[in-house]
């Protein structure tokens, strides 16, 4: 059986190598359909996974001496150090010596990197950060969530379609409902761009469920929430934030005095589950959507586990039949735009 | 002494026009300098006052005998109904009647009523709807909450500086932190409204702290969040939701089983403070702040608490120097960007 090769950034994110490292053993321990590739300094990652006692089995090594420096422009980081480990791993995935890219890296520099190494799906106007979010009881995709600050009807309406393909074909969300970000349900409300784009979202071949307003995201009212990418990231970072009032909140309420304590005790594992479902690592990274090929960005604090459950998701991703489905949906939207 | 004299819409809101009368009867109790004056039909008023024994006692009646639809436009409500309750209260401020205008009818119908009735502060472009949130551990003020979709950089600026002053010289925040909403910490980031407004804001004689990312906003990272009003109305929405769903996540916590009630009963006060630091209804109504008088709006769904805590925010806002300093500081900015 030929198997998937995932080609992982080995630097990229706040806790690159080791974790990489480990999340990648871990997926090759679960998954026996994979292998990884790891881009990076060679002597780093041979000593890392010798000092850590990490298994190396299907895991191969591609050099990329290049270092990058946090504040270097993402332009400068792909065409100046064309072999860093980034850039290495956009490349086999270009070259077809990979299946799918993963990094924790910068997400400007992905997004920049996904578009110009490898080419957008035939007929996408732009591709998406699309984030997979926890709600009150399960959980949505959000995208745009920061690549397109500015973005047209037909651009919103593209992200609606993908979104609705990925959440259907990769998490396995039966006719997912796809809403728009708004200020209002009726579709009357909003700016010009929402008004234009509810009516050219009502035509796309997806489960279309109007605007929602932002009180109602997080509490289940949508499977795939439609923004531009500067309110998309609001929403993202809001939800991060508001992530860490209610763990604060816990822990004001948990950890007050000696009784507070035994109060935890016996909730310990409803805290637990709550902790679980409130964790981003559990839902592993976000795709970008509209690039021909599966790429897919982990968080820049992912720690081992949220490696592994990213490169989980990369595998998913490759096996399905999502992009070939974009391409259609969007040639056949753009077919019966232009009827 | 000359009793500060507040017109408040008796049949706006969820709860009207019971919960407006209890709440005016005990924001009378608690301040002697103050009296109510209600609007809407005497005789439902009279009614309802005597079925469950509410005092009168400062409290006058000012007859408006229309009924609003819910589903009529705000334009409709004033133009053709000028005699429903909440035109008859504007009229009243405006009139020199009243001191403060009060309602929890349609923010649309009090922004178009604000401005058709009482005029804005000369040199202000636009009223904010301002919002007080609760934050992590204290709160902030978010303006505009949603009554101008389309802002120019100026009048993020004016937001900028009406807030500050609202917060220092009502709220009693000593030296606000002003913070622009953005999707990135550095001066160059966002769109050109974004990048401008900075630019405009570091100008302003207020604490302009920069930008603030989503994430930070719950996080007491500024006592003034400056927003053009789509995006500050999906913050608003966003951490109303987020607040519903740390209340069921602690629901599912406490309430699965006779263990875990246990355990509710040993943190009880924590929780409590939590709910009551959530509470809306704590922080009163959201000034319309632009506006050459008080004009308070109390969230849609007040009870008797809430308008009580209006009332008092009404009364704070009167007392002040707030709109007198913000005519002088817009001025002198108006002036400094003409040397």
């Amino acid at each position: 059986m030929l198997k998937m090769r995932i080609a992982v950034d080995a630097f990229g994110g706040d806790n690159a190598p080791l974790d990489v490292l480990k999340g990648s053993a871990e997926a090759i321990k679960l998954y026996d359909d994979i292998s990884v590739i790891l881009t990076g300094k060679r002597e780093i990652i041979e000593a890392t996974a010798k000092e850590h006692n990490i298994s190396m089995e299907r895991i191969k090594i591609v050099d990329a001496p290049s270092v990058i420096e946090v504040e270097e422009s993402p332009i400068k980081i792909l065409k100046e150090k064309s072999d860093c480990s980034m850039a290495v791993a956009f490349k086999l995935l270009a070259e077809g010596e990979a299946d799918a890219f993963l990094s924790a890296g910068s997400t400007a520099a992905i997004v920049v990197g996904a578009s110009s190494y490898i080419k957008k799906i035939k007929g996408v106007k732009r591709a998406a950060l699309s984030t997979v979010m926890p709600s009150d009881t399960g959980f949505f995709l959000l995208l745009d969530a920061g690549a397109n600050i500015d973005c047209k009807p037909e651009v919103l309406t593209q992200f609606g379609i993908m979104g609705s393909i990925y959440m259907e074909k990769v998490m396995g969300v039966n006719n997912p409902r796809v809403a728009l970000a708004n200020i209002g349900e009726e579709d009357c409300k909003g700016d010009t761009l929402r008004v234009d784009t509810y009516q050219m979202l009502k035509d796309a071949s997806i489960n279309f469920t109007g605007n929602i307003e932002a009180r109602d995201i997080p509490l289940d009212g949508a499977d795939v929430v439609v923004a531009d990418g500067f309110t998309g990231n609001v929403i993202l970072k809001l939800m991060e934030g508001m992530g860490k009032v209610l763990s604060n909140s816990l822990k004001r309420i948990f950890f007050k005095n000696a009784i507070s304590k035994i109060s935890a005790l016996l909730v310990k594992g409803s805290i637990k589950d709550l902790r679980k479902k409130m964790d981003y690592t559990e839902y592993g990274g976000a795709p970008l959507l509209g690039i021909a090929k599966p790429v897919i960005k982990a968080h820049g604090s992912s720690n081992a586990k949220a490696f592994r459950n990213a490169i989980r998701q990369a595998r998913f991703f490759v096996q399905s039949t999502a992009i070939k489905d974009i391409e259609e949906n969007i040639k056949s939207f753009s077919a019966k735009k232009e009827d």
